[in-house]
């Protein structure tokens, strides 16, 4: 790649910039994934060695300690799943993960792209700068497929400096990155909006569904007239597929929203902001955990639904018409 | 229209079948519209005589009296609210509207097309079928707009006979006619579901925008990515740009949903069927009617969040950017 090809020469640039992973569950794997495509150097970490090994069979590099990792790049993307995870990449004192923070380079940036309080992440923001590092608070939204695919919905806010390093590998990873404004908090306060309506929607599209067919509609007809109503919405289509299908396999678990509605929840008390309909779907997520279906996807919340014959899984689909 | 250029020459046209509507509303009014330009001959009727003259303006005939209307038609398709109307209108005895069901010819089909408790829809073709009058449970989605360009989705189940004669005519309304089988309540029972999803959504969706707004997410910022998100709804998308624009003008009221989601809860409970979200969101629209918003647009149940700064009326638009 040369540099005259570029209008703004000195802007970063995949073969510039060195990009480290941190976390490679099935959203950070794809996001790595999408960054070596895309031509980035990427240096990968997570706590179980050999999906880093792995990653780093069909180029980059993987380390084995998340702070040897941070020391060598000037973005460090950190996909993990919760606050106390972040807590711990960037200040832990554990063996492998932890203390990031400390190898950071001045001017590098952190990219937050976890489901937290948005309160954490600008407390963050500020932690961060007093070592001279940067922050982009960056959730996503997608899934795992996109996130493979670099197909990504990031909502963003941060300084300009942040982006001018960042912005290439924001870029690289996602179908659209929102830049909501210079204050770190705002990509996760929407963030948190959204898990509100996918957590309310899914325990809506649940509910209606079981009541369906306990009214005695047949499944598949119910959701062929919905998908095309008034009644859609993204997270019907996409988690009602799986109850027809009987495939519970978890692509995201039930537990995923008692910690996501638990999370809008907990942000919303300090305001004294009332929201009955995510303290309802909570409650929902809640008995299915309580029920033994935390680990199962979370369309699985349909079964607190008693009385109700869902469809069985289709154990030989090719068999079937 | 020739005859010989038919498939099937004894299947009904649009030039022998005599269509009768009764309720000339938003979607009523759309819906015999639709009727007459697709070429069948089309009655109507509704309490409000001067609605009914205007129509017939610009073809079709105006009837005083829903019996002399129901006297002369083979399809009579009812647009009206509720059951309670339907009542009204079959087994009345009012001037006007009523007493449609004795003037009915046998043979000749009655269209439900009212969001209805489902065992009532179940009853009706019972009562009907006593005086030979066939019946098609029928509710209808999609607005004024698409009742207007033909475009409804219509949910429907009936026997064999009722869609030999009606189905030409359900076809000239809608891009979608779902048949769910041949026993009524089926239709109405999947459009209950679809008022289930669609009360919740637009509660949930202003619990949302709400949230976002009051955290400090400007609202434009916070409906662009939630309509390009895994959070997005039909509502949400549809609803919320009424929020945006400070437009609270009815195009479905927030006493729509009061009834609507009342009827689904009147549906579960015989079956002893809880529907928490359904419970909760009805709470927010009885709040919002409570508060005085019952006329006002479904859009409207927003204003129950207090200290939320909601978009201003843009009252001068062609002066904006």
């Amino acid at each position: 790649m040369n540099d005259q090809e570029h209008p703004a020469p000195t802007a970063p640039t995949a073969s510039s910039t060195r990009v480290g992973v941190i976390g490679l569950g099935a959203m950070g794997l794809g996001m790595a994934r999408s960054l070596r495509a895309a031509g980035f150097s990427v240096g990968v970490h997570d706590l179980r060695a050999e999906v880093a090994a792995e990653f780093a069979r069909d180029g980059g590099t993987a380390y084995a300690s998340g702070g040897d990792l941070a020391a060598e790049v000037d973005v460090l993307v950190g996909v993990v799943v919760n606050a106390a995870q972040v807590e711990a990449v960037l200040f832990g004192d554990g063996e492998g993960t932890g203390g990031a923070a400390e190898r950071l380079r001045p001017g590098s940036v952190y990219v937050m792209c976890s489901t937290v309080d948005p309160a954490f992440s600008a407390a963050l923001e500020k932690r961060l700068a007093a070592s001279g590092i940067r922050y982009l608070d960056a959730p996503i939204s997608g899934g795992a497929a996109r996130a493979a695919s670099g197909e990504l919905t990031m909502m963003t806010s941060g300084g300009p400096e942040a982006y001018a390093l960042a912005g290439p590998v924001l870029d690289a990873m996602s179908a659209a990155v929102y830049r909501l404004g210079d204050s770190a908090g705002l990509g996760s306060k929407v963030k948190i909006v959204n898990q509100l309506l996918a957590g309310v929607h899914i325990a809506a599209a649940a509910e209606a569904m079981a009541f369906g067919i306990r009214s005695g509609v047949p499944a598949e007809a119910l959701y062929e007239v919905i998908t095309h109503s008034a009644g859609n919405s993204w997270m019907f289509e996409n988690r009602m597929a799986h109850v027809l299908a009987g495939d519970y396999t978890p692509l995201s678990a039930v537990d995923i929203f008692v910690k996501d509605l638990g999370l809008v929840l907990d942000a919303a008390r300090p305001e004294t902001f009332p929201l009955p309909l995510s303290a309802t779907a909570h409650q929902m997520f809640l008995q299915a955990s309580a029920s033994g279906l935390g680990g199962e996807d979370d369309s699985a919340v349909i079964k607190i639904f008693p009385g109700v014959e869902l469809p069985a899984a289709k154990t030989a689909p090719q068999e079937e018409n």
